[in-house]
């Protein structure tokens, strides 16, 4: 990882990771408690390697506006566990139909469809579960607005309203980058940019720093889909940890697709430009934030 | 419907239902805006012909504690969007693999299985969406309270567990009655328990109060699923708008299987004799929650 000299990033995203896996591991249920099969299939794919990106962004927006990681760990967790239904739910048969990710073999294919879809349902309420019990916050109204927030983000308005566009334009020529871009912010673009901002929003942000990060959590979005395009074209199985190719084996619209590669590329880097931009008037506890985007375009899974 | 004479139970479903139907059409995206499809198997299936047992358990609820059903409709939604999820998953071809639910044909064999998984996610995302953003409460404690009951009672420990151990033991011959109740506790009790509480501690019932609601809903919970299960071997596919006789041909531990028919109906007497037991000091203001007691085991669909 090759990050800027003046803020290790790697030391820092170490140590926020393992206090989110041990809050994830303090908000699961057991996987020895009844009924064992389902808390061990959440557990499996809660624990298979992610890199966290949506937790940590939460911390370091938290950081960023004077709040404590040890304080947003709870809706941390929770946006951690949405996104793991998501992935469960994605690789099923039906959709996707993916045998792999991050090299272990996906939900369904160690538990079957049914178990697989249930795990999916049953991380998606206790991430509820835990928004609404185990999240504390002086004034209610920023956690109501969290949670909304939140589900706003994965709905049929954000995450799953993205999918279903996604499914829909495959294999369809007249996709636009308009379009493209319309379902990736909500794909995968709303609930990334919920992360970064229930982290500020319950470590009490201003309004001002609320409409920063915005900005920055839709460039860094942006961004980030670029690369994750241009790695499905340019990188191996074993280093994504997913079969590479992917998306030109389903036929999928992609930034390398609709631009090339070189343009691609440098779309990504604007909105990494951009989203470092925005976040000019933070002082020096926005460092993780920066690092994190200069980040985004430099890695390779 | 042969039901106590002092109270006209269908004219006050008929009237309730229309309010939430109504609120159930607000709550929920329109059909025709985009994604269109997505919105319209959310629909499909919320307005597929439900018999809204919870929403108004939960507004009767509200009533016998001196609120009325106005200010619980958003809740009383939520709860009906995740019983349809729930409904939409389980019909699913991993799962119980039913072709009919309400005389239509399920969500998948409509929409096909991507557009149904995705759209019981959507509700069940939608749910919390709407207690967190469309509900209000003076007291945000209370609301802080409904939201965890509810997330906690589809979850792991409530619906989506009792669903994981139904399947697991299918076809298996060492189920007894206490197993098979708490299955049925989590898998259908604990959400039409958790709309009643809802509707009472939104409403500000005393602890008294619900403690009496928390008893009358288990033994109803109970009744509910005999007289299901007892309807599952008497009836046909054309009453129950859904496949007869499927719990036989999935070898499902049932009541009639442990206990015989006429004894099941028994237990069904006796918990909703309970159930009223439970209401004896609350005043008229709780008759539709009686009427609906009463009902229970008079229901031919």
């Amino acid at each position: 990882m090759d990050i800027p000299s003046f803020f290790n990033l790697q030391a820092y995203s170490t140590s926020r990771i393992q206090q989110i896996n041990a809050a994830l591991d303090r908000l699961t249920p057991p996987a020895d408690a009844p009924p064992a099969s389902l808390h061990e299939a959440m557990r499996y794919s809660l624990f298979a390697g992610g890199k966290r990106v949506r937790p940590l962004m939460c911390v370091a927006a938290a950081e960023a506006v004077g709040g404590t990681a040890e304080k947003v760990l709870p809706v941390a967790c929770a946006i951690e566990m949405i996104h793991t239904f998501s992935l469960i739910h994605d690789d099923l048969p039906a959709l996707d139909n993916d045998d792999l990710r991050r090299g272990m073999p996906t939900s369904h294919k160690v538990y079957g469809e049914a178990l697989a879809i249930l795990a999916g349902d049953a991380l998606h309420t206790l991430a509820f579960s835990v928004l609404a019990g185990k999240q504390e916050c002086d004034d209610p109204a920023r956690l109501f607005r969290v949670i909304r927030l939140i589900a706003e983000s994965c709905g049929e308005a954000g995450m799953v309203g993205g999918q279903v566009d996604d499914m829909l334009y495959e294999r369809r020529p007249d996709i636009t980058p308009e379009i493209l871009r319309s379902i990736h912010a909500r794909k995968t673009g709303a609930l990334l940019n919920a992360s970064i901002l229930s982290g500020a929003i319950l470590s009490g942000a201003a309004v001002d720093q609320e409409d920063a990060l915005r900005n920055y959590g839709d460039q860094i979005g942006v961004a980030f889909q670029i690369i994750d395009d241009i790695l499905d074209v340019t990188s191996d199985d074993a280093t994504l940890g997913k079969p590479a190719g992917s998306d030109l084996k389903n036929d999928k619209a992609t930034y390398p697709k609709l631009f090339g590669l070189e343009k691609s590329t440098q779309l990504a880097q604007d909105a990494v430009q951009t989203a470092l931009s925005a976040l000019s008037h933070f002082d020096e506890r926005a460092e993780p934030l920066r690092a994190f985007a200069s980040y985004i375009i430099q890695r390779d899974m």
